[in-house]
């Protein structure tokens, strides 16, 4: 078998089912191993940026790696800021790249660059191919250093994906966990019950079912409050599960939400820093002289040392019912639109199981308090805060997770820079609804100018945060997504309950 | 004045009066020092990619760099395939990246990435300003930096950008070519008299009116030929100019173009290598045993070398008129469109002056042909074969030069990587005319497949290289662009002929 054969076939074998791709001459022997490989989904994106993200989205949801293959280092480049967010969120993927063949890349034809400079920014392993014969133990080591939470990207040469490289190679040694520390466990319960405030920080795995479930046996236990990290990979929320509030986006805000804690325990979460480094606030969001403790890093199992920790406590075996969240009765809200009537449609209507995509920025602040009793339901945020991330993100939750409801919940803005994930939406026929907040303009930005001192933008300001008109309805159908534009609460409840009841995407434009 | 203020102002004061930008937060200082000189344009782009693409159209037309500012190594990420096309482009562009304020970054924050590492790749000028002091000689350095024809990369941290920065400063020396070698241009006259068959291969500045005027005179006075580098950054054409033919971009074209040449004699252009390294086919083009020369490098005067040159070979003082192109009459072909028929319609009508952007890839190969006898034009092209680059390199030229027609010749394909540059054509109200060839593939890729002797691909390669329907026109009037779809030649010259008419922008599809 070639090489490209054998990489392709490596990867299957292993799990990996699903390539997002965009590829170009340099990966044309990878596309034809493909056409021998079934088990192989390739999925088309019209920019890089959409097969990135739809990556961390499949990952997210999967929690296993997609393939993503780009062309060469321009391709790649395009695809860096969402597998930016995948790094973030600790998703893992398969990144792999085509390369000029070894003799021709010395005489730095046109569309040469540096990829491992690159790739280097976003990726926990990478390598560049050196001889066909490697390819199987590249591949191999790829796939296992995804299963740490990482990015992989594999370079490899045009012409070595054609040269005869040998067997296939399984992935290796399966994942494990670095053992739990189960002194420091002990020490963090002797902690939690010596604290006056504690509070443990829930990030990664602790925000999955499971996690949350034993966080709140734990709570139980010492009587500790429950925060989440500020931008969740995948958070479990709605009705039947712990209400786990998250830190705030504003710093001001998460430096208040703190201030009340003389000890944080962190599970799966790093300690909480501001988004960005203003004059006059602190970068350090807890307050000085708190106490810190990490119950479980990146490469341990956060799961088995929050059961530790609740056996140390002597919590129950399961959480009490009163820190379970209740089912919120709704009253859908009337008349002209607003991020808080926008919010409270969808925590309302939402189905069970639904899998919520949140890049809504300003819009979006009401929605996670407003969805603690909402129908059980997954969320996914923006991890990395590079925008354009929902759209495409969408699209791997849906492929990963087809009999689920997808939406999509977007800011105009940040919808704006990967609007080609419409059209693999309706390429792939997928289960996403897709909610656009058209307030035609980038509104964080003018909070930012706030601080400034800058209430009243001036002509330069105004013209690099104004957005103009863009016609959604338009754009989505261009795009192959039937859409509707609605301006008032009651049509887009409307609008809403009918596209759940369709299968495939939808767009709604909700009006500002 | 702050540093925000010092680097605007010094970089107005030397020239630089338009900024594409998508700033964020850490840019906002720039932005307010933006609202107070009026004599620096902000342009933004919905995606990074278009305002650096912009950046490039606008150095290549204007011969001096814009300024663009991007948020951030995710929003740099973002343009770096279009900062890549105009690097080989040889485009000056002034690139200026805000960072997390100094004190900040080392909490990794969520939008923290190794900024240096991705402008490594493109930049051949780069900083980080470490002290606020430092940021009118960082500024200064940078645009001196550009006028070598180099992409000049500032990052700079918020913070900084607050802190009083002392004094503007003048960007230094004016930018001086290296000199000329005369005893290299004497041989070069030498070897062109006594060569069997020599070719000029004229690349850069060499392909402006000036350098094709003294080619011609040069061929005059030793009767070589002249040929084009394939993808030329900018290339004056037409009726009244020596028609010159551009090196194929198919490896075995361009190997036979080549073969009939005992001598190669470069002028501002690089040993033609092949695209990619395919199998059986050479990476360098030119025959074996040929023998090369330098007559002007990237850091000399191509013009004073050819000067040099005519006067050395006892050139005339001007082209004689057989060299120069004669005006064609074109027949206007009729009924369903093909490439030919595209390009014959716009080698018929396009108008005196146009700049004519072309990244129509598989339908463009006899637009270079059958344009020699067009009203004089310029043509900018692909120059780093990633795509995106036409419409967003449209937007600048337009800037660049507001009473010229521009033309925006695009492949469907290529025009989806970066179709929010539609979005800053009617925003800003420019006279580009976008011409989108539907073909609803990746025509390139099949081409690329049958190398590979797949002549009917499977069903990954289907899926890969098959774009299905887009509606450009509810795409481009979604972007606020006024659209139109044309299936017949007839059709074409009717619509392309009524566009040119109007002001504004305009777009075409043109279903094939």
């Amino acid at each position: 078998m070639n090489g490209a054969e054998l990489l392709i076939g490596t990867a299957a074998r292993n799990g990996v089912d699903v390539c997002f791709a965009n590829p170009g001459t340099t990966e044309m022997p990878l596309v034809q191993a493909m056409d021998a490989m079934p088990e192989m989904r390739p999925v088309l994106g019209l920019f890089e940026g959409v097969c990135t993200g739809a990556a961390d989205g499949f990952g997210r949801m999967a929690g296993r790696p997609a393939m993503v293959l780009l062309h060469l280092g321009p391709g790649l480049a395009n695809g860096i800021s969402n597998l930016h967010n995948a790094r973030r969120a600790r998703t893992p993927v398969f990144t792999v790249v085509g390369e000029h063949s070894t003799w021709h890349r010395p005489y730095d034809p046109p569309l040469a660059m540096n990829i491992e400079a690159l790739a280097g920014t976003f990726s926990g392993w990478c390598r560049t191919t050196a001889r066909a014969a490697e390819i199987p133990r590249d591949t191999a080591d790829a796939l296992a250093a995804t299963l740490r939470g990482q990015i992989s990207t594999l370079i490899l040469p045009y012409d070595l994906q054609m040269e005869d490289a040998g067997e296939e190679r399984s992935a290796g040694q399966p994942f494990r966990y670095d053992p739990i520390d189960v002194g420091a466990v002990g020490k963090a319960a002797r902690m939690l019950k010596n604290a006056k405030s504690p509070v443990i920080v829930l990030g990664g795995r602790a925000l999955h079912r499971e996690g949350l479930m034993k966080a709140a046996r734990v709570r139980a236990g010492c009587g500790c409050d429950l925060l989440a990290e500020a931008f969740p990979a995948r958070m479990e929320r709605g009705a039947g599960l712990p209400d786990v509030p998250r830190i705030p986006y504003l710093p001001e805000m998460a430096v208040d939400a703190l201030s009340r804690y003389d000890l944080l325990v962190f599970a799966d979460a790093k300690m909480p820093v501001s988004f960005f480094g203003y004059r006059n606030v602190p970068g350090l969001l807890a307050t000085p002289g708190s106490e810190a403790l990490t119950l479980a890093g990146e490469n341990q199992d956060v799961l088995e040392a929050l059961e530790i920790l609740a056996r140390e406590l002597g919590a129950p075996s399961a959480p009490p019912e009163e820190y379970l969240a209740r089912p919120s009765s709704f009253d859908l809200p009337t008349g002209p639109l607003n991020g808080e009537k926008i919010c409270t449609v969808l925590a309302a209507l939402q189905p069970e199981g639904a899998i919520v995509v949140e890049e809504a920025i300003t819009n979006s602040l009401l929605y996670h308090p407003l969805t603690a009793g909402s129908l059980p339901f997954t969320l996914l945020t923006l991890t990395g805060g590079s925008l354009g991330q929902g759209s495409p993100c969408a699209v791997g939750a849906a492929i990963a997770c087809p009999q689920r409801q997808v939406i999509s919940y977007q800011a105009d803005g940040a919808a704006l820079y990967t609007l080609q994930a419409l059209w693999t939406q309706a390429r792939e026929g997928l289960n996403v609804i897709t909610l656009i907040c058209s307030n035609r303009s980038y509104d964080i930005l003018k909070l930012e100018l706030s601080r400034l001192g800058v209430f009243t933008p001036g002509p330069a300001a105004q013209r690099l945060t104004d957005l103009g008109t863009v016609d959604w309805v338009r754009v989505g159908e261009g795009m192959g997504v039937a859409s509707v534009s609605v301006s008032t609460a009651e049509e887009l409840a409307e609008e809403l309950s009918r596209s759940l009841k369709e299968k495939g995407p939808r767009l709604i434009e909700m009006v500002l």
